[in-house]
């Protein structure tokens, strides 16, 4: 099957669709984090983003190109919980029916926020249960359309649009940035992210970060081809655990990242302490890879200017106190 | 003594100053504030700025502006702990040498900020000692000069920036504001907003929000002259427990304030709840007040346009995590 691949052109299309309902998150600069680095970091918080992740951008990207008269069965995504709650906002403002088919384990903040967003919840169990098939069966009951996590060129394309605000801050301030960090689960955010940079700050080089056990980016650019996880279930970062990157973010990110960077949960833990020591910020442990991956040195940002997406920031409460 | 008051033109000759050295906090919308309010709420996140809080801008206007030959002894400041870590800053950008009186029970992540900064750290007892006295006793022995909290035109003119920034954000977006909500221990802070709010927004209307049984500000303006509080301790909001308006301060607020809102402090938990849940910010008590008076109905915004300052998120893991 040939495989429908976004340009950049897609990620400006998505911007002007999403002028005026996404947040333009600001670009965050840190003293304590330029200390630490030895170099200047720009950091772009998505967890102020609405929803609380980027994820909003490339499903109201998607959603907002529907044609309800298409489409009167509505949405159905599956997600661990941020791209749940980006289609259950998008999907709400166009009041299309919605359901969403999240893990039994999603982070309760996750289930309730999806659910006071006005969507249906269907849950499963994320070690025996596979998610697309749960999703296919519903889909047929509803005569619905799937708005995918990660595969399909309008969600890659307004996820990118982080990067393109990130671009244009960096041009607006005279800054040239040497690379970007991206926290990777689907490949969807950093393909968004690499075909910006490509075009607009061509001498960058795109890193995705992943948790220990879920480092299937890395070892997939590393092996040439597409290389699964060996597990569905164990790491702090619910966010990133997809199960193996999309044939069609793979194909995006192949030419354009850099190589891929691994961080420890008890790493990811730092960096989320160090978000809300520092930066005021509060992470989901999948939104304080790139952060940790600078604090715990995982790339030389020593003279270096490194951008730095901080991708969400739906956390339990429990959670968060202990790692406080 | 003849009061050497602020304006307008101060605010704006003091954003020159800050220009690359403060950050530019962004405004943020929440759709889920949006609707309890019942209209726009537009938050300004000073707990992102640098050191934490607000407090950088009015600490880097008046210390900029001094001679370092003239002031070999370097500066001296008492503070709970968000005036502390911003004169420390700025002082430690200067290379001065700087001591800070600061109440014994501070929050720990204050007082360790304040030393990691650069600062020398002398307690008092917030109970039994006047901060004043300790102060001068320690300024004439280190011949050196005071950094007042609040009580000085550069200091005004340095918090106003953030008031500038919100009504320049207006102009670029074609906003009218109708009301301001600012947290007020010394009326530093909601000074300068008055004096940008008179000149930029004449039709918005201006208030304080304090914590319960420190609400000296709400009872000076409808005493029409300065009035203290009972007590110096005994809020969860240690940074608005100053013992009443400074001269200065009064007479810059008291022809520009259009009342005084009150917060309890379990209003205040609230308020910090709701930023930890859908804004994803770090706020610590006294930062939290105007959104707790925005959560709690106590100033009507139905139909308004409302904005409010966040002023800081410098918050021990303990509370913080009790609090959640």
């Amino acid at each position: 099957m040939k495989l429908d691949l976004p340009v950049f052109e897609d990620v400006v299309a998505a911007a002007a669709r999403l002028e005026g309902m996404a947040v333009k998150t600001p670009v965050i600069e840190s003293p304590w984090l330029n200390d630490i680095a030895g170099g200047r970091v720009f950091i772009k918080p998505e967890c102020l983003q609405r929803t609380g992740s980027f994820k909003f951008r490339g499903a109201w990207n998607f959603i907002s190109q529907l044609d309800a008269n298409e489409n009167p069965g509505g949405v159905v995504a599956y997600s661990s919980g941020n791209h749940a709650q980006g289609v259950a906002a998008a999907a709400g403002i166009r009041k299309l029916p919605t359901l969403i088919i999240m893990p039994s384990d999603s982070p309760a903040i996750k289930l309730a926020n999806t659910r006071a967003l006005g969507a249906d919840v269907l849950t499963y169990d994320r070690a025996t249960e596979d998610r697309e098939e749960v999703a296919r069966s519903q889909l047929e009951a509803r005569n619905a359309i799937l708005v995918p996590p990660f595969e399909h060129k309008f969600i890659i394309a307004g996820q990118g649009t982080t990067a393109l605000e990130i671009a244009e801050w960096a041009q607006d301030n005279d800054v040239v940035i040497d690379q970007l960090l991206v926290p990777t689960g689907g490949g969807g955010l950093v393909g968004g992210c690499g075909l910006v940079f490509e075009r607009k700050l061509p001498g960058a080089k795109v890193f995705s970060v992943e948790p220990e056990h879920f480092d299937d980016y890395r070892r997939s650019l590393e092996a040439g081809k597409i290389v699964s996880n060996p597990t569905t279930t164990g790491s702090i970062c619910d966010a990133l655990m997809s199960p193996s990157s999309g044939d069609l973010t793979f194909a995006v990110n192949q030419s354009r990242l850099a190589g891929g960077l691994v961080i420890s949960d008890d790493e990811v833990r730092a960096a989320m302490r160090f978000a809300f020591e520092r930066l005021k910020l509060v992470l989901e442990p999948g939104g304080a890879v790139a952060l940790g991956a600078i604090l715990s040195g995982k790339r030389d940002c020593k003279g270096k200017h490194t951008a730095i997406i901080l991708s969400g920031g739906n956390v339990d409460h429990g959670l968060f106190a202990s790692v406080l």
